[in-house]
């Protein structure tokens, strides 16, 4: 059974605050050993990351066999049925169409004084890209990875995945051959990111590694951070549905079992403002479940994790949405607009009854790389923006030097750092 | 003396690679006794803040007085000499005035399909600065953290500033008071973004923490990264002045001096096409250094880490430039335009002989929070965007989700998530 909570109720504010605090991830942790595999890349490289590849994913690899092959690639790619090829280009183009629209436009201007003001931007050189292999391995994410980062520009995209028992989905290389990735290495965990951030003598370092992983690819993201950039430490997926009295109760509880079959913490919540809807979803759920082959799995999630919550109105629930600031929000209602506003905290926005966030899990053309646990109240999805960089120029004539520089010099005064001010007043009447 | 480098000697690159892997910062592993701060804090709240507080600051608080007062603020600004109010105002208008131009536009449309697509930008609830006190104690700093935040549209900042032995300098406080901040806590180190993150009894918890810190302070922010977002993890602070022999000798060495005189780590590298240009400035730096009061750090960090590079043209500069990937680029050249393009890695860039680095740590208008240690290959200054973030908007109509059904069923078949299947196909036909 999941949680009912119902926001006339006196004791609804701790119950829901509970419900903001639950613990949904096991944290593992993994600092320690995270921190010895990345010294041992560090140090031995090549030799470190096969050891502990063929330990960790019980495999039997070397350095030369560390890279898929062109061969391997196209003959996996080959093996996986034409529709499947087909839908994964259609969502490889909605996905690049959409992206190209993300491009920043690089803005240089001359204000008043004569002062050259600008950003500029550049995309990243070479970026890693982490796949996970075995149970979660999604083609959706290859595409959600690397089309952002080919529409920046881009120059290198290196791919890991880890190969356990040296078995991969073929559907995750051919979604790389649609996406134009050839540098794969059969690699997984800490030190997959090691090595990317390091490099190797097989697999050149990189500027940035983006991508989901377990804690031990997590918590190496967050020690290498700094060596290279990185997207965000993902958490467990997780749907709030905002649903008045015209949403289809079959339909709302299908998105909500979406969500939950995840399992991992993955949670689903309905916001109601009408209490029939809200009993009409919670036996909708009861009876898809029984028709799904992993239900029993969803289940168990949405009866430890799940929530439906009935409030006086729609104003309120937008209220409870902000708090929980969820990775997505589906707003189930005939007029979606006149809520959109209120919403300020959410990875991704869903409109109306004929949105189901699976649709923008794949083909949409919007990213899948959401932020959760709560973290859109800061962080975005995955973007082009993750895959550049802006430069700030700057550019003073000698007029415009000149007018600036007793502010300058005064602050750098206050500052005791005179060498700065010398640098500026040095330059003056000339 | 500092490193003399020549790009057509055969040892080059050997030594390069040197100069681009040598250590700047003493890497501190405090990583344990942040952790237990951070625990403390989180356990203990106000009560373990104002005993790390007076323990750390030699200070004598209580959870009462943690915060200045709107007095205590009030009457340390009108300490600050007029001259100094009135340096740090314009610098507030200009770095406004810039950082309203990064200001993010939301776009929503429709595709040929009928599928809503967008971005729309929202700000940041509440942010937390993190300002130093003792030694690198920056009013500008202040400036550069709250401004952005402003023009986002951040409802609320709170700023933190230890005060060690109870003393601040005022014009921090002025500051504070010209860019509008009324919430200030006297705390520093792990225990202040502890308390930021996590929130206390009397501090409540912010969504991001930015600004520079110590060790612990950088470790901290590591740590409580996904809790809260945070900006960067700053290094020390380095310039590269890419320089023909078109550039005034003395100018150059100034630059080279202001930036070596931030000490700890701080570096300033030459790299010119002209060779009499590099014997000119080496001597140049040694005089002006005997001139400056604080010029024995500056030469110490000079001597240390300081080198002068003989390249021999400007394309070959640039590619150094990119493998530095220096936090500040400085083009002393008559034409700068024509090198811009090639600097692709750069924190800021400063065009021409009349743009010292030190006008746009305070008073250019652009942002003085950049990307040092080479996070300039993947990361940017601090802006506008840093204190907002970006929610996709999705929508379909009844026809848009049955164009797009197949395809992606059929990718929920392969990723063997038949929930997110089924709550597309049944909306079919509705």
């Amino acid at each position: 059974m999941p949680l009912r909570l119902d926001s006339t109720q006196p004791d609804f504010e701790a119950r829901f605050t509970d419900l903001l605090g639950a613990k949904r991830e096991s944290s593992q942790d993994v600092n320690d050993t995270v921190s010895a595999i990345i010294a041992d890349v560090r140090h031995r490289g090549d030799e470190a990351v096969v050891e502990l590849t063929n330990r960790f994913d019980r495999a039997n690899v070397t350095a030369q066999t560390l890279r898929f092959t062109a061969d391997e690639i196209a003959s996996a790619a080959a093996q996986v049925p034409s529709n499947v090829r087909a839908a994964l280009q259609t969502a490889h183009d909605r996905i690049r169409a959409h992206h190209q629209k993300q491009k920043p436009e690089d803005h240089v201007y001359t204000d008043a004084l004569g002062v050259t003001l600008g950003s500029r931007w550049t995309a990243v050189d070479a970026v890693g890209i982490y796949v996970p292999g075995g149970l979660a391995s999604y083609p959706s994410s290859v595409l959600m990875n690397a089309v952002p980062a080919h529409v920046a520009g881009v120059g290198r995209i290196a791919m890991v995945v880890p190969t356990p028992s040296g078995e991969i989905n073929p559907a995750i290389l051919a979604a790389a051959e649609i996406a134009g990735i050839t540098e794969i290495y059969r690699i997984g965990g800490a030190q997959a990111v090691a090595a990317l951030a390091y490099g190797t003598a097989t697999i050149p370092r990189v500027d940035k590694v983006t991508g989901p992983g377990n804690a031990y690819v997590a918590t190496a993201k967050r020690q290498v951070f700094g060596q290279v950039g990185i997207d965000m430490i993902a958490g467990p997926s997780e749907v709030l549905v905002i649903a008045d009295g015209s949403a289809n109760p079959a339909w709302v509880a299908a998105d909500l079992i979406a969500q939950a079959e995840h399992g991992a913490g993955a949670q689903s919540i309905l916001v109601t403002t009408d209490a029939s809807l809200a009993d009409a979803v919670e036996t909708e759920v009861d009876r898809q479940l029984t028709l799904l082959p992993k239900g029993d799995m969803a289940r168990e999630g949405w009866d430890e994790l799940g929530a439906i919550i009935t409030v006086a109105s729609l104003d309120e629930a937008a209220g409870l949405a902000n708090r929980i600031a969820s990775e997505h929000v589906e707003l189930a209602l005939d007029d979606p607009q006149a809520l959109l506003r209120a919403i300020r905290h959410a990875g991704a926005i869903f409109l109306g009854h004929h949105t189901p966030e699976a649709i923008g899990d794949y083909v949409g053309g919007s990213n899948h790389v959401l932020p959760t646990a709560r973290s859109a109240r800061f962080a975005s999805g995955l973007g082009v923006l993750d895959f550049m960089k802006r430069t700030s120029i700057l550019g003073c004539t000698p007029s415009s030097l000149s007018a600036l520089a007793e502010p300058a010099v005064t602050i750098a005064g206050v500052e005791d750092l005179d060498g700065h001010g010398r640098s500026i007043s040095i330059r003056l009447n000339h």
